[in-house]
């Protein structure tokens, strides 16, 4: 199987948006024995978005396009696609009807732009978009197939998984098991973790390949399995990923490849245990992982984002001669925080942080990067200083990151 | 000018991690009168790097390669540019020098992986990675030119910016203007803008060219200008913008492609006012945005994050009764919340929001979606209830978005 995406919009190309369509499509094809082989980007023009579909299409069993399919002027792609496999336009009454019920759902006028959605090549099926208004268009030409998607995410998503992805498997589908065992590991960086696993990684059989990935805070490994038989493959899975803890140890803090603010909510959940946070360098960004977490609310109460000193002493009942004499960003202020904005929401356990994210404000003592991360339990308090590379955004998500593996360790070891 | 790039990764290619940097090396490129016609993503696989590699260099001027090039064994795309360049690996002194000296920066051991990195290609020349440890290769064929970034982001953007692309500009740089102005629009939808613009777009010259990026919360309105006199499509530019202004009118809430946290930022520091937040649904979303833009703190004082009722009783002071008898998603809880918060973190403005994120916690009454956004500033109260369609994560930046939007507005209009 060799499949292609093509994206298409010249706000991609030119760096104005980032595309998450491919990545979307690639998990959803990745959760099959298939992987994507290659994704083009192309900007809103007949030659370049023709020249990416003929090539794909040369190479390609499937292959599929998202974006260029709006209602307005710069969206070309329906042309292109007459052009290439031939037809004409011609009024689909179903997706019309679409149309209107998504205009009337979303209190929107129906006007001749929108409408124009409804038109769409003769030679393509029609597969209706329950998400938005832009049809979805299967083309077929030998024996591969070329499907169009929106270029709205959630569109994408939600007609890749429920429509597109069950015919293409139905259409295309083989019988080998894919398989894939995740470990997060802390505090070891990617060229270390490769020479402990050096000779380990030589003896791997052919069926398995392991990957690294480093985030920022952590390394991700993913060992990857493909064979006929998934009753082998996963167990032979299994067997290796317990290799990999007796030989990384502590250092892995997580055996699923989930946002770490997700296994922190699972592991304080499973321990009965709630949870605040007092961020002043993150500034609010551990909360807003947290609360990206559908669910997070039974577990996790609030947060005080203390940016002003102020803030921290009225709110959080840091003592103001600590901070006059030591700096916000000190050790004994970070645990203050983390204990006063437990007292103050009432939780089992708390995370604060005060850094210096930077560009400005750093000195040659706490130098910008400088953050003190503290972790109050219910049976220990930890605070830390880190020291953090890179600009201010990530200074601020390193922290986060880190902040809530510290938290994690901290109830789990 | 042709320019192709490729992003090279299986962790891309699987979704697993969004690729930033090719749209990082476009909005470079974009500040020149360059543009990106093409990019390819592939896996760590030779054939597949060979082929995007070769037919980029068949088509393009300049072709630059990000990722692939980390020290652990999934990353082979330098045996594949000695098979495409010829030469052999060759010790360069330089990078090893640099390779220890950020080892020894970061506290880490140099081991025999990482010292690999100064192995390079004879047939490149090579340009120092001062962020990293994996050196720039620089190779010609004929009159084109193809130059290696490696993947880690930050690194890719600092080189980019600093080395690579004033390189490309000194062997390749013409003599055209491209100008752009962005406008942002909220509260009309995409389709409508065009309908209200269509007979003057009909009109533009050919040298201009409008383009609709819809993202979430509002419309950026993007008008590209290229031409040869650079004085001549600037003035053109702005006449048409106000032309835009003319049509649009109220609608049109900022005149650049700014995050609108940074637009409110820069409002309020205009008018010396101050700002916090007092955040329920979007869980210190809001505070994020805002303190990611760096300078925020003279701005703005901080968030409390009222996850639960029980915090937004005791740190923002809401009356229990009222969440009581109508709910903590209610515009009277809401305008509480923003007095409250501007109350305890002694603020001139305040924005808070309540809402019902999803998936759980729907009614009839209030659906999913439902929030309600509040703004305090010295001169009014504003208290009002959206519907946002979409998932969690969408809701959660939508209410963001316009809760921001909201309150440029309320100080700028």
């Amino acid at each position: 199987m060799n499949i292609s995406i093509i994206v298409i919009g010249d706000e991609i190309l030119l760096g104005q948006v980032t595309d998450t369509n491919s990545g979307e499509i690639a998990r959803i094809i990745g959760s099959s024995n298939w992987t994507v082989n290659r994704v083009t980007t192309v900007g809103d023009n007949a030659a370049d978005i023709t020249s990416a579909i003929e090539s794909s299409l040369a190479t390609s069993d499937i292959v599929i396009t998202t974006g260029g399919l709006g209602p307005t002027k710069d969206d070309i792609t329906k042309s292109v696609l007459l052009s290439i496999f031939g037809g004409e336009l011609v009024q689909n009454e179903e997706v019309l009807q679409n149309v209107k019920k998504i205009c009337e759902k979303r209190h929107i006028e129906l006007n001749e732009l929108t409408r124009t959605q409804a038109l769409v090549p003769s030679t393509a099926k029609i597969i209706q978009n329950r998400a938005g208004t832009a049809p979805i268009m299967w083309f077929e030409r030998g024996n591969s197939v070329l499907v169009t998607l929106p270029g709205v995410p959630h569109e994408t998503s939600q007609m890749m998984k429920a429509e597109v992805f069950p015919r293409l498997l139905s259409k295309f589908g083989e019988d080998v098991t894919v398989s894939h065992r995740n470990l997060l590991v802390y505090g070891i960086i990617e060229s270390k973790i490769a020479e402990i696993l050096d000779s380990w990684e030589d003896e791997l059989p052919e069926c398995l390949h392991l990957a690294y990935l480093p985030v920022p805070g952590y390394v991700k490994l993913r060992l990857d399995g493909v064979h006929k038989d998934g009753k082998y493959i996963n167990e032979l899975l299994d067997r290796k990923a317990v290799e990999l803890h007796k030989l990384l140890g502590d250092a892995i803090f997580a055996d699923e490849d989930l946002p770490v603010a997700e296994i922190a909510l699972k592991e304080l959940r499973k321990r009965g245990l709630t949870l605040s946070t007092a961020e002043s360098c993150t500034g609010g960004n551990i909360a807003h992982n947290i609360t990206l977490v559908s669910g997070s609310s039974d577990v996790y109460m609030g947060s005080v984002v203390s940016y002003s000193n102020d803030v921290k002493v009225r709110l959080l009942g840091v003592d103001r001669s600590l901070i006059d004499n030591l700096g916000a960003v000190s050790e004994p202020v970070a645990m203050q925080m983390a204990n006063g904005v437990a007292r103050a929401t009432k939780t089992d356990c708390s995370i604060s942080t005060s850094g210096i994210a930077g560009p400005g404000g750093g000195s040659a003592e706490k130098p910008v990067g400088t953050v003190c991360i503290a972790i109050h339990t219910p049976d220990r308090e930890i605070v830390t200083t880190k020291f953090f590379p890179g600009n201010r955004s990530r200074i601020i998500d390193r922290a986060t990151t880190v902040a809530l593996i510290m938290l994690i360790k901290s109830i789990t070891v």
